[in-house]
């Protein structure tokens, strides 16, 4: 027991110092907040992706495999949902709907799939059409191999851009020294495709002899998090880092994004994982935490609900269990606040059509921040 | 490849033998029958429990810890439900509604749970009333103990008779030489309490220094299957047997049913698993199946809908996947039928106020059983 305590002390103590040695900004916790939070969707258990429909309602992805439609207050379960090889970090991941989807009505699903040969299972993007509480019209568009039982890092967020192709993240599967670096090979790469699957021309390793021609970088490790930047309409992410290092990227065409060559971690002894945190022909993030916050979903505000917030990144921390709010000043992180310590582990953040903010927390359910009246 | 067809073969052989030698009555499966079924409700993974609300919708119990309310075409979830063991055979189990539900809004439901001292868990009795699709005013009516973290024969069905108790079993917890023949311990029992969890006084082991006084039968092994007989009122079980020696029995106040002492379970080599199948002071089955059918969920049909029937037992079969069908006279089985051949493991039956037939499929959902209406 004393042993324990002394153990904890010394932890403390050594994150504390790792935070303030090598992140750029430390993280303020205001002791006011402009919002208030409500519990609208109760008793989720691990929330992964959601996704507003346009009558205001929302699809919710359930990592077990379950995609709930909340509807005046009630959750509808969706059948035929498809079958997911559910384990460590496989499940049910993203839900994306089609940029037209009130006419196409198209949406994108990811998660983890025993599909294909071989024992296991990795990543699969599908996209399929919502009738009568059933998922129908459902087309595979991509599915990534070689299938293996290792249970970390499938990933996997969606997002469309503004040209209308579909991008998606795959992570290492655990196999750092095999996948991220080689092009020839699905794990750790962020793809990008045409709404229908297809593989655009202009991809950067289309026509390269043996190369993945649906990814569009390399070099990640497992990003969990991708936001469309209103502004610029470039397509950002984060990705978890090995024991800190967790990064925020931009996506960009052929970009070498480094892991497992280059990155900020650091085992908990405070000693650099790597012996090099940047090399040339790989991209420096624009930002980095260390230690890791476990980095979940991702959204930029451009709410007027949130004037204060406009411009900003939301990202959830599964590990410290807050949301963390990022100003940004020419792609650069001028300030980090703590929303919702203690929260739990926040998978998930999203601005909903309301501008108000949707935050789902694991064992809680999706939390609705509006502003305070009182504060404007 | 070779060997495993001739084992196949043996297997067959064996098995077929064993039931013209130990089982009363050979089943018949019928070439045309006199009922079609529709999937009503899709994509249930282990559909446990069901029972009707006044309006007509069904509550499903899945076994995952889920309880569903099933409404107008819509599986809407409903939340708080309590918190269950999932381990093994153990999850949330049967729900069963007061018989004055109409005015008391009491549902009952069965559970495994990690409630009170000891790693591991046991069975669990809860009231509690739906509002706005959440449970509320939870009351828990009984937890057995001690905890376990043996995964066996949780139990569990709930049944109200005639006269407001509430019925209810736990299994053996796969200690068959200490729970089931001795009244100071939980397991391998039939309990009998009043609708608010009270003691009835005249329980058979009231006053009994040290025994479980809620209990009122034991020398069960696995009882899934509970139904009122509604000619006679008595409660009716079937209980698993160990292999072979599935059981049906008739509850009766501090009656001994024997296991493990007396069964009718034989090995697969055809050798009996005990010496005796009788004994004094321990009751005979009213049937037994060799080979063991795995029984679950158990119904007697009383409804206008299926005239042949009436007065039958229904009873799904996990292992062999079918449901049956059982003619009694006397309290002895007459004539058994196969219904629904390899529909699935069939978890649950019960007839609906319809006067329809329900059928709890895993991995499928619940069918629904309607007369042909050519074959009246
Ligand atoms: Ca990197
Ligand atoms: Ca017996």
């Amino acid at each position: 027991m004393e042993k324990s305590i002394i153990f904890l002390c010394f932890f403390v103590v050594m994150t504390t110092f790792s935070c303030a040695q090598k992140a750029d900004n430390d993280i303020n916790t205001p002791t006011e907040t402009n919002f208030s939070s409500e519990l609208i969707v109760e008793d989720l258990e691990i929330p992964w992706g959601m996704v507003f429909l346009p009558d205001g309602s929302m699809l919710i992805t359930e990592k077990s495999g379950k995609i709930i439609h909340f509807k005046d207050g009630e959750k509808i379960m969706i059948n035929n949902v498809p079958e997911v090889y559910y384990r460590g970090q496989g499940g049910l991941m993203d839900i994306e709907l089609h940029p037209d989807y009130a006419s196409n009505g198209w949406l994108y699903l990811s998660y983890s799939s025993e599909e294909g040969s071989g024992s296991g299972g990795n990543t699969a993007i599908m996209r399929a059409k919502l009738n009568n509480n059933s998922l129908t019209n459902k087309e595979l568009l991509y599915k990534a191999s070689p299938n293996t039982t290792k249970g970390q890092h499938f990933g996997s967020r969606l997002e469309f851009d503004n040209n209308g192709y579909l991008y998606f993240s795959i992570g290492d599967r655990g196999s750092r020294d095999e996948n991220p670096q080689n092009i020839r090979r699905n794990g750790g790469k962020i793809y990008r495709i045409h709404d229908d699957g297809r593989i655009p021309e202009d991809n950067p390793f289309v026509g390269t002899q043996g190369a993945v021609e649906a990814a569009y970088t390399y070099g990640n490790r497992n990003p969990q998090g991708m936001a469309k930047n209103p502004v610029t309409g470039a397509i950002w992410i984060h990705e978890h880092g090995p024991r800190g290092g967790d990064e925020i990227n931009i996506v960009q065409k052929g970009v070498n994004y480094g892991w497992p060559v280059i990155t900020y971690g650091i085992n908990y002894s405070g000693t650099p994982i790597t012996d090099i945190t940047e090399k040339e022909g790989m991209e420096q993030p624009v930002y980095y935490w260390v230690p890791s916050i476990g980095p979940s979903g991702m959204t930029f505000v451009n709410s007027n609900k949130f004037p204060d917030w406009k411009g900003n990144l939301l990202v959830g921390s599964l590990a410290f269990q807050y949301l963390e709010r990022l100003e940004l000043e020419d792609n650069k992180v001028t300030y980090r606040e703590k929303l919702m310590d203690g929260i739990g582990r926040v998978r998930n953040v999203r601005q909903g059509p309301d501008g108000l903010i949707y935050v789902a927390v694991e064992g809680k359910g999706i939390y609705r921040l509006s502003p305070n009246t009182s504060s404007n």
